[in-house]
């Protein structure tokens, strides 16, 4: 039996999908413009010029220009948190899983909504979402400590001041993010591993 | 022959050191204002009212926020240019010259004035100004790098991409300036040996 011949009308399932691109086409537009110029000197209209649509489309997926920065926060942060769940789960030595950790969380500071994190300062979001996303920073950073108290348990990591150990890991990536340009020399991948090569060697167990 | 009585009047000497020490007082208010309260929502009432002076004082000392700005970047790169500077000079192994520039580095960048330059963006700076600083970090940028290049050519450091390396070590010192705290658990001494012991580890040759 042939298929019955593609409808012109949308179905719900359609129109969901169609939305939820658009909504993701919104948030990077406006990711791109905070990290470029500025959140304080960027306009709805900026992100909307670069869609080649009017401000009120733009308001039809992120009510104001705090709330679209909101939302790439808590991408940035969704993903991180992802990526350093993964290394709490495996089952490989530490050191495999400090590299492991610091390529996901350098491949994430360094993408779109993980450089918004680290350029665009977290005071214009409203107190109690910045008190949640800081959550989630300080969750991430308990990681990475955990990976760094497994090596010097399991004898794969030199025994380290596990906070400065961490800060210092997670403060050069985020310097990274800071002046990572697309257009440069090297990819994030390429950097990441540089980091996680760098480290992994600093607490190498003598 | 007994000393003179000491005259109530103060020497030109005298007034010209006062003025220095009234100059400095000022910078270093302005210096804090803006790291805790970030440039822009930092008054030149603020900065006066921590000396316990009026506004017009303070003019006297620098004609506009913007100024004082300046003179706090100024503070901060001039003392990251003369630490990196000693380092080029120095006879010893690139390896020891490699940990004294950190710690030196790391000092500087956790002062008062350093953490001025990581806190406050600098394009609220005069284009001129801004390209004259923007030297500076690259000066103090090339020395890490040459250090670096000198520890793979006389073998007290594993050879490196330097540019990158370079990169991570200021990245992670400039970001424990964004997030040190004159009350936290650790001196900026603690704070630069533990960053130098770290990469000097990272670094060490095969």
């Amino acid at each position: 039996m042939p298929a019955p011949p593609a409808s012109p009308w949308k179905t719900p399932d359609d129109r969901l999908k169609e939305r939820e691109i658009k909504r993701e086409a919104v948030l990077l537009a406006a990711a791109r413009a905070f990290n470029e110029r500025g959140f304080h000197n960027t306009a709805l209209e900026d992100v909307a010029a670069a869609l080649k649509v009017t401000k009120p489309t733009i308001y039809y997926y992120g009510e104001s220009k705090e709330a679209l920065l909101a939302a790439c926060y808590r991408r940035a942060l969704e993903t991180l948190d992802e990526v350093t769940r993964r290394s709490e789960g495996e089952v490989a030595d530490a050191r495999t899983r400090l590299h492991v950790l610091i390529v996901a969380y350098g491949e994430a500071i360094l993408s779109i909504y993980g450089r918004c994190l680290t350029r665009v300062p977290d005071n214009s979001l409203s107190p109690p979402l910045r008190k949640e996303l800081r959550a989630i920073k300080r969750t991430v950073d308990d990681r990475i400590r955990g990976v760094l108290l497994d090596g010097a348990r399991d004898g794969t990591l030199a025994p380290t001041d596990t906070k400065m150990t961490a800060f210092a890991i997670a403060g050069a990536l985020n310097a990274a993010a800071l002046w990572f340009e697309e257009a440069g020399p090297s990819s994030p991948r390429e950097i990441s591993e540089h980091y996680a090569d760098l480290f992994v060697a600093a607490l190498k167990p003598a």
